[in-house]
């Protein structure tokens, strides 16, 4: 990992962002909690992306679907069967590597070595051996065949590859033994197609139109790592597009142009985020794009745009038996309905966020750390400071503090000198820091100190909301 | 239960509130999905409580743990080892009781029979059998001392209690067998107690301060039911308040003034709430009472607010080895803080909503459904109809429908006769009808409908959405 990874890691946990989980006990893997900054970072995402996805598209509903399913529905999607993860240990370390990966990485280090033929001709074994049988045997083959080292030890003794399926499993009833075996989700996707026709019908919608849920998915990974990047608990923002058949090219194209435009809007800086073609599609699926963000650690999908086709309304169809058929009233025929769908990881979101915003600069001739978040997201949007304890200032900002909470999150704070409540408030993200001074007792105004220009105005009290709200949808990353 | 509840449950699935979960399968039992309707209903109650909790108080910030936590933290709680139910089979017609509401049942019927001398006897030894070491057991030999027969089949064939304890396992890593058991959290308190520290300090918090938290709990309840008022999967909103020793019977009797308010400010008649203090305390408590909501069927706990001591603090010091103790920079002294917890659930408020707004009466000479929703609570606070296709309405209610989304969700129709669309907005309890008409095209105005008294005001079209803030923080239950 990228030192400036582990810088932000290091604050995330210091200033109460994102923490490991159950830390006193000494951590649960790949599990993390979020600290009053971090739960206000992600109220934020994700009010957002309802305000655009639901509010902002009079064809799309919400759904909140129970995270415990019927066990068939993942018969159905494929998971029960497919949705296997291929691992293979080193002996020397006893690390586990995913085998598909090791081979990935070889592939790349071919082609960085020029040998480009190679480099193709392992990747179409790749291919195949992913969609074999016996994908397990096959990636052993290769594996020995290329002379795979693993990249810690540099040893060449690996175990055979085994395969895990990585839903959690649970029983539901009084007693293991007897109750019925059911699965976490591992995607909240399948709780929208189930209910397909117990959205539509009442919600009186006819295709094309989406549904979308924020909610939790699990994935019991082996090699979970990177922070809140791969975790075994996390949160998902789907919406599934439904569209007549042939005309979901047209509206992937939209969805793609309309995701990659919301990142955007969160304050992401643009050279940063990139689309990515699938090299391969899933067998269901006619084109399949990931937007990018280059983090500290490399380029990394933080949201999937994909053409689903009309594979999994007819799957569940196939094993529940209920018909998934729509029926268009106006032009009067009748179809399963294709999927476009958007899915963006939350905490994918939230990291992206934190590392987009990270910035060192000077304040002062010190060194300062600053989160230069746009102000709609950052978890404080503004902080209300008295420059004294004395002739009863702190009840004028007490004042303000409660004039201001009714429309953003703020803070008051009278604590230690005004340098270092300035500190405090850069490295949370605040994006405007008001101090009540004794000029304010004369003029009624204050004084509002910009975070990232750090230059200071001076507001009348009864023009603050407005201040705030024009610099909040006024501001852009380049300006800073 | 009632004919209402039906009629609610009912009316739940066929607007898109609350339906089964993967009915398609069958549904998987005791687990519910939010419809459209029903996620904005949420979305609204959960966005008060936060509001009200956290950004309300100074002194309360947020957090969001991992449903995952390691499993030495309910051994800490003591729900490893007592998180138990005591189940009982009636033989004749194979149904599941708990034992304990058996005999409190019985009692009820002593007492409301006038044998309070046998009710309190009966009661005493309920309350010694539930501190017992041999809980099953002595719940048992009350059943059958006293005779209580099956309250649906009347026979007297019992089977033995057994216990089953209500948390869900599952295992993390690559095998069942080899894997680390885990439990997915039974309710969410724990999280904050374990991040005691890990909050208190990056949030520069001092004693007296509150932490609070929404996430999902799961039970693996044997006798569930009654629609979401007892599921598997759940929703807490829970705020860990932290005080000084001796200070907790105050903050105690302030949080539960607090809490009440909140929930008439929903709009919920204060004649259907009401305070039920515990009859046993837990063994850690020096004070609970519940917030009771009298539901159709019946007066039912909706939150809870408990003074718990520093037993919990306690307990994962002791566990974990980690210090929980506060030190006072101010009066300079150490202790580990009581705790005094509102923990009020979700889904119950959710449902207590929708069986307050409920109600029947006469439009136009017909019977009409109606729920009366507080207009902030409402999940579409306003639906925008053109009288007619014709002369461009539909252009001039779509410019509303856009005007209004940022600050409500609403909804346009053009579908079918205004009675219908005044119906179905009746049932689905939105507070304002907006509609275009031709005299629209001339004054600019538009005609709005009151949900409740579904008089008609004419309302110039700049100022709906004063119009709409005035009458939503106006309403008030004793009006409608």
């Amino acid at each position: 990992m990228s030192d400036l990874f582990d810088t932000i890691v290091s604050l995330c946990k210091q200033r109460g962002f994102i923490f490991q989980s159950s830390e006193i006990y000494g951590g649960q893997a790949a599990t993390y909690d979020y600290g009053p900054l971090g739960v206000e970072l992600k109220r934020n995402v994700k009010d957002l992306w309802w305000q655009e996805m639901v509010y902002g598209h009079g064809d799309v509903v919400g759904l909140d679907a129970a995270i415990m399913m019927h066990p068939k529905t993942w018969e159905a999607s494929g998971h029960t069967e497919a949705f296997n993860d291929p691992l293979i240990d080193d002996k020397a370390s006893n690390h586990r590597y995913r085998a598909d990966e090791l081979i990935e990485d070889h592939i790349r280090d071919l082609r960085q070595d020029g040998d480009m033929e190679q480099a193709e001709a392992v990747y179409e074994r790749l291919v195949a051996a992913l969609n074999s049988d016996d994908m397990a045997g096959n990636l052993y083959d290769i594996i020995q065949d290329e002379e795979i080292r693993a990249p810690r030890s540099g040893a060449f003794d690996w175990t055979p590859v085994r395969q895990f399926n990585l839903m959690f499993e649970t029983h539901v009833g009084p007693v293991a033994e007897t109750g019925d075996r059911i699965f976490l989700r591992p995607e909240t996707a399948q709780g929208i197609f189930v209910n397909f026709q117990n959205v539509r019908e009442p919600a009186r919608q006819h295709v094309p139109f989406g549904i979308a849920q924020i909610g939790k998915a699990f994935r019991n990974e082996i090699v979970a790592r990177q922070f809140v990047f791969r975790m075994r608990e996390f949160e998902q923002m789907e919406m599934q597009y439904f569209v007549k058949p042939g005309e979901q090219l047209d509206f992937f194209a939209e969805w793609r142009e309309k995701r990659m435009a919301w990142h955007k809007r969160l304050g992401v800086r643009p050279s940063k985020l990139r689309f990515h073609e699938h090299e391969q599609l899933s067998h269901y699926a006619d084109a399949a794009e990931d937007i990018q963000y280059e983090y500290p650690i490399g380029w990394k999908e933080v949201e999937g745009i994909h053409s689903r086709t009309d594979y999994d309304l007819k799957r569940h169809q196939e094993y529940s038996g209920k018909n998934m058929t729509y029926y268009d009233p106006f032009e009067q025929e009748k179809y399963i309905p294709y999927v476009v769908e958007t899915s963006v990881g939350l905490d994918r979101t939230v990291l992206m966020l934190l590392c987009d915003a990270y910035d060192e600069d000077e304040a002062n001739g010190n060194e300062r750390t600053v989160l230069r978040f746009h102000p709609e997201v950052a978890p404080i949007r503004a902080a209300i400071f008295p420059l004294s304890k004395k002739k009863g200032l702190p009840d004028i900002a007490h004042d303000i503090e409660a004039d201001l909470r009714p429309h953003f999150n703020v803070m008051y704070d009278e604590r230690g000198s005004m340098g270092k409540r300035y500190r405090r408030m850069d490295e949370a993200g605040t994006p405007f820091c008001i101090t009540v001074d004794f000029d304010t007792l004369d003029d009624q105004q204050v004084t509002v100190r910009d975070r990232d220009s750090m230059e200071q105005d001076r507001v009348a009290i009864d023009q603050l909301t407005a201040y705030i709200n024009d610099h909040s949808t006024g501001w852009s990353r380049e300006d800073v």
